[in-house]
């Protein structure tokens, strides 16, 4: 990358930045297309493989996520993807509860020689699993959530997601702010309950048990939750979704329930994604750098030694994307 | 296998099928539960690994999806996992247009001993990627769509999804049926154009071609087509949408149009996913089996000899789902 960025006449910096195919990223379309001839000229994808990895074996890494249907992994796959090509390597993305085998078997699998580092994004890690990972011999980080033991991992600003979410519903006036948030163990599900109860607390409100539901990150999880939310006669005027999965089943629940969205209750959840347009009504979101999360991660894999302590926040940028289901209360 | 069938007094083709988690096998709990016992005992996973695949090195299967955000790979994923994994594989996913790199690209370092056997789903294929293919020296195949040249591919009947869905429209009284199809090239999109245009005819009804516009898979893609097609002023009573993720933007766009579903046009789409059930209305959809054919296609990956021509159809089951988005033209 040293002599890609020198050649282009560029920072380090940027030349990551190009590869990655980061669209906030404003350079000139020359300067942009200087660096491609830089690493063209330098065959860079090629000849980083030996260097940046110091176990290169295969030069394939691996990811492992716990659903492909959550469109949110979408995002990480593809940032993750694009630092590791970047960097010689091909990500390989692989289920960690594939065809209702434990994780534990699986990852005992890869350490076989098949991968030289492996990436685990999302879902609550076991006891079992931990040790596993540890024996396997090869680097492993922990995306979007942290482990039990060692620190290794790399997340985002769940909390202050969680915050600015909360405080956009305080600004538009409500006081009775639900919460349907991730499934007990989830890490993100932690720490956005937590800026969840620190809004209210910072204007003076007590955050309701009974406005406090938990659902998996499915639209149907999002759907029972809020439905049991609603039978305990508890109305809010606000729900703050910990996730836009669990929103879709949300606003569903919410109009079975004969309920308007936002004259009835204003809604908001965490991540945007393309989706979020197309639902009824359109859907305000806090959308979060997953793509940026993703490569992030593909790059402390591949530079860091397998020993490191790393403890990483990707914190910028967190954006409030303000739709047509949440409006002042009635 | 034959030594699990053996050992749990079943048929090989049970055991294929309890390890592929198959929900429509109807087999009695302590019948499974022997099956399950067996692969344990006899260390079924490990053991296959060297055995079936006849070029075995690594142990691993590739999977190249164009878009990790269509979740109708999903289940085509989640279908060739669990088979690879029952045959000793892990199998892992890329994308074949990841970090913007040309597939051809990405084909060439995969060739390079990181995977046994390429499986790829979707989207068109170019002449270079089917000319480096077939110069990986590893067996492939082409999953949900016909190459170029060579017969190797597995796909599901598109057609007879198609004209199941038209058919409904048709009983419903509609006549002016307009289709949502899917991108040039796509060879999925030809076949359900084509069953949409033989169930008119089937009708004697012309295909009207100011009622047939394109739409890549995605929600924004179906939106435009439908803006498209309503600005021409030939307005249909029904919409047959070649994919559920055009079809969220399908009904976005009527909505737009202030045209209700199904009072004013009735919508039906292939592929059932979760998300059916949660839009506004909820989506009538042709539900085919997608992760039939990701087992599949994993399974004649390991089972044929890479100079093998390979054309089969996964014709079963094809199911319609009636919900709220069809009734008849008022």
């Amino acid at each position: 990358m040293s002599d890609v960025a020198a050649l282009a006449r560029v920072d380090k910096a940027v030349v990551s930045r190009v590869v990655n195919d980061d669209k906030v990223l404003s350079i000139r379309p020359e300067t942009r297309e200087r660096v491609h001839a830089a690493i063209r000229q330098l065959g860079y994808r090629r000849n980083m493989a030996a260097r940046s990895l110091r176990t290169a074996r295969t030069g394939t890494l691996g990811l492992f996520i716990p659903d492909f249907a959550n469109p949110v992994y979408a995002e990480i796959i593809t940032g993750a993807e694009a630092e590791a090509l970047a960097r010689g390597c091909v990500l390989m993305v692989g289920t960690s509860t594939a065809g209702g085998r434990a994780a534990k078997d699986y990852l005992e699998v890869l350490g076989e020689g098949r991968v030289d580092g492996l990436l685990l994004a999302g879902g609550p890690i076991t006891w079992a699993e931990q040790e596993t990972l540890s024996s396997l011999g090869i680097p492993w980080l922990l995306v979007n959530r942290r482990g039990r033991t060692t620190a290794r991992h790399v997340i985002l600003d769940d909390t202050r997601a969680a915050l600015i979410a909360v405080e956009h519903l305080l600004e538009l006036g409500h006081e009775r702010i639900a919460h349907v948030g991730g499934p007990a163990g989830a890490d993100t599900a932690r720490r956005r309950r937590a800026g969840y109860r620190k809004a209210l607390r910072q204007h003076e409100l007590i955050p309701d048990p009974d406005l406090d539901v938990v659902a998996d990150y499915t639209p149907d999880g999002g759907a029972r939750a809020t439905t049991e939310l609603l039978a305990g006669g508890a109305r809010p005027t606000a729900i703050f979704v910990a996730n836009v999965a669990s929103a879709i089943g949300v606003l569903t629940a919410l109009r079975t329930a004969g309920l308007s969205v936002p004259e009835d209750v204003s809604v908001i959840a965490v991540h945007d994604l393309p989706l979020a347009d197309h639902l009824v009504p359109a859907l305000t979101t806090v959308r979060m750098p997953l793509r940026r999360l993703g490569a992030r991660a593909a790059e402390l894999l591949l530079t860091t030694q397998p020993g490191d302590l790393i403890s990483e926040v990707v914190r910028e940028p967190i954006e409030l994307i303000v739709r047509q289901s949440t409006g002042p209360p009635s």
